[in-house]
């Protein structure tokens, strides 16, 4: 095995931005219904104009504007109706200059009409006729055809993550389906002889797995799919068989853990021995995370995390959930992520990226980030924990009082 | 019909907590590994100390801590090695002062040690004996029993919705079963006569529903079913059918639009035939929002929501949300609020609460809220921004650069 020298975030990030770059997920055409949540594939198109006609935004009378310049209280304008629209339904009806039509709010605009007397501004003096106390200006009262979205009009783009109101959005054009990329598939293991799963058998000395469960669930939360669960002891040919038949069935694995001194270089060993080019990144100046390991054999993506529940967290933020995010293409949406200012001093590692979780509380109109402080072994640090700010290689540390950045979990 | 005068977001909210006292959700025991993003419907405490026993966080030797002190490079301390600890295992080992046991990483402490030195600090001079070069205090290189999470500690509490790290901790105790709250069922009726289903056939001057589209959407973010979901055209008894269908499976209805004249109380006329105590909020002093209805009948919910999107998503997330929270205990874990400044002068409607839709951008450590302006009707209003601000009633609007906390979509 080559010796490699310990990376940076950024170089790790750069590199797998180099190796990872042909795995790739397929697409899936699914239902709108089913699109909440989902990332698009490829570009989608408006196929109409939103509205698909002029449409009256008010409940009133459709006119030629110009008709009613310099009508006011004092001074009606008088014009004709012609008739009305009725809701949900075309028009044929055609205004000219002194006519005017009746359309309930959401009706269609009759031909030859470019503005909506409100009929709180309209008095109807006999069957025909009514009286216009106040102008309006050309488009007012109506929404245009295609001024909300216009046929052929990039509607989202690939990488958005569709949310509800997208959803709404799609609808309203009538586009059924859409392209969206098939959800990643993940493959967990957790390994370490004093690990048992936490639901078996439990004997003095051995200790419940955490990782698995929440790696999942962090994985689901990120849209991906767990293909592949399991707990396996320190031994390169146990783990071996695991790895390649978690592979089959996945886009990415994650190894967390063993702690024990042998174990420490088994993740290593194992995905040198799966196949081609191995591992790329072994060991990258953060704090937690100094034993990460990453690397690529039969076209996928392999991630050996940390033992520690707290820094396998991390590292699956760090660098698994980047992987996740390009993969999808995913643009720049906003993230949950929050400025606050330090409430105390927080300490970092010289020469790593330092990650420190954090409490945030709202205090008199702005955010104060409290560092949580616990053994690395502890779970509490995170439940207790509302999300964690990164601390850049160079910098010493954080004075209480300065700012700071929160990535919310 | 009695005649209601327009509430304040307030006033209703504070009615919504006398009324719907009694719209309550059952609970369902699920599996840990189900559990994510689910309701805590009961506390739960922690059965077992974690970790359940004294545990090495290094490789070293265990030691009593005292027989350390004074140690250094020049004066190691000598210790006799009376075994080692294997991982996943148990030891009935104990140690005398002069004694040492070898613990790996996540082993057991052996009775009467207090310390554990890193093995970078000790030489083995022989079989049975160490020289110890650094001095270790009563605590260090080890996780006590319980230190973490002590058995019978209040683990959660009620009200909480599970992380991906709370998973983690659920498995690290070996709690299989948790009590969640139910999925509150909500049903979601569009109603106009000039709205239809998006994937019909479309005559020329009706209109693609977006609503029950978008609120289905919303609701299932919130962690909602959505039981039934109908466009009906404006029409009493045909849309009293529909709430009755609607109500009899699920907690929450919703109806949203009609538009036209005569259906703007269409919505309460139902909500009052269906029983009593009926309508208890007619109109909220809020921009968009102002002809919500909200009611209760066979001891359900029922809201009824303005027809343009954008008004229907915001009082959804006023009001219907609210009652979400509330049903199922929600603590107060952070929301997705952030600070900004306002990048433009926002108008407010006097007397009404302003909701105004924004982009936020990132720029030079800072964010900004930029609004975004468009016809009510407007889908993209929704689909553009990441985001609303909430002006209070009393303020006459926001000027430029000030700061404005932002609820994000």
């Amino acid at each position: 095995m080559e010796l490699l020298k310990v990376d940076t975030v950024e170089e790790a990030r750069a590199k797998m931005d180099v190796f990872f770059q042909d795995v790739v997920l397929a697409y899936e055409k699914i239902a709108v219904e089913e699109g909440l949540g989902r990332v698009l594939y490829e570009d989608v198109y408006a196929p109409v104009d939103l509205p698909e006609f002029h449409r009256s935004t008010v409940d009133g009378y459709a006119v030629a504007a110009k008709d009613t310049f310099g009508a006011g209280e004092g001074l009606p304008a008088f014009l004709q109706v012609i008739g009305r629209v009725e809701m949900g339904e075309g028009t044929n009806l055609k205004i000219r200059s002194g006519e005017a039509v009746y359309v309930p709010t959401g009706g269609m605009i009759p031909e030859g009409a470019d503005g909506v007397v409100m009929v709180e501004y309209a008095e109807s003096l006999d069957e025909g006729t009514i009286a216009v106390y106040q102008s309006v200006a050309p488009g007012e009262g109506m929404i245009l055809k295609g001024e909300d979205i216009r046929a052929g009009e990039l509607l989202f783009s690939k990488g958005r993550r569709l949310k509800s109101q997208d959803i709404g959005a799609l609808a309203a054009l009538g586009i059924r389906y859409v392209k969206v990329f098939e959800k990643p598939k993940i493959s967990i293991i957790s390994t370490g002889d004093e690990i048992v799963d936490p639901f078996s058998y439990i004997k003095f000395g051995q200790i419940r797995d955490i990782n698995t469960y929440a790696l999942w669930a962090m994985a689901k939360e990120l849209g991906a799919i767990v293909t592949y669960r399991a707990v396996i002891k320190d031994d390169d040919e146990l783990l071996r068989r695991a790895a390649v038949e978690a592979l089959e069935n996945s886009h990415i694995l994650v190894i967390s853990g063993g702690s024990s001194v042998g174990a420490k270089d088994a993740t290593a060993r194992v995905i040198h021995s799966l196949g081609e080019p191995g591992v790329f990144v072994h060991g990258v100046a953060m704090k937690p995370g100094k034993p990460t390991i990453i690397g690529k054999a039969k076209n996928k993506a392999v991630f050996g995390l940390p033992g520690h529940p707290v820094s396998a967290i991390i590292v699956f933020q760090i660098f698994t959930a980047y992987l996740l995010e390009k993969m999808q293409s995913l643009d720049g949406q906003k993230k949950l992520e929050i400025y606050a200012k330090a409430d105390a001093n927080i300490h970092a590692s010289p020469g790593k990226e330092t990650y420190q979780m954090v409490v945030v509380e709202e205090v008199h109109g702005e955010y104060l980030a409290r560092p949580v402080h616990g053994k690395s072994g502890a779970i509490t640090l995170l439940t207790k924990s509302h999300g964690y700010i990164r601390i850049e290689t160079n910098k010493e540390g954080i004075q209480k009082g300065e700012k700071v950045k929160v990535i919310l979990f």
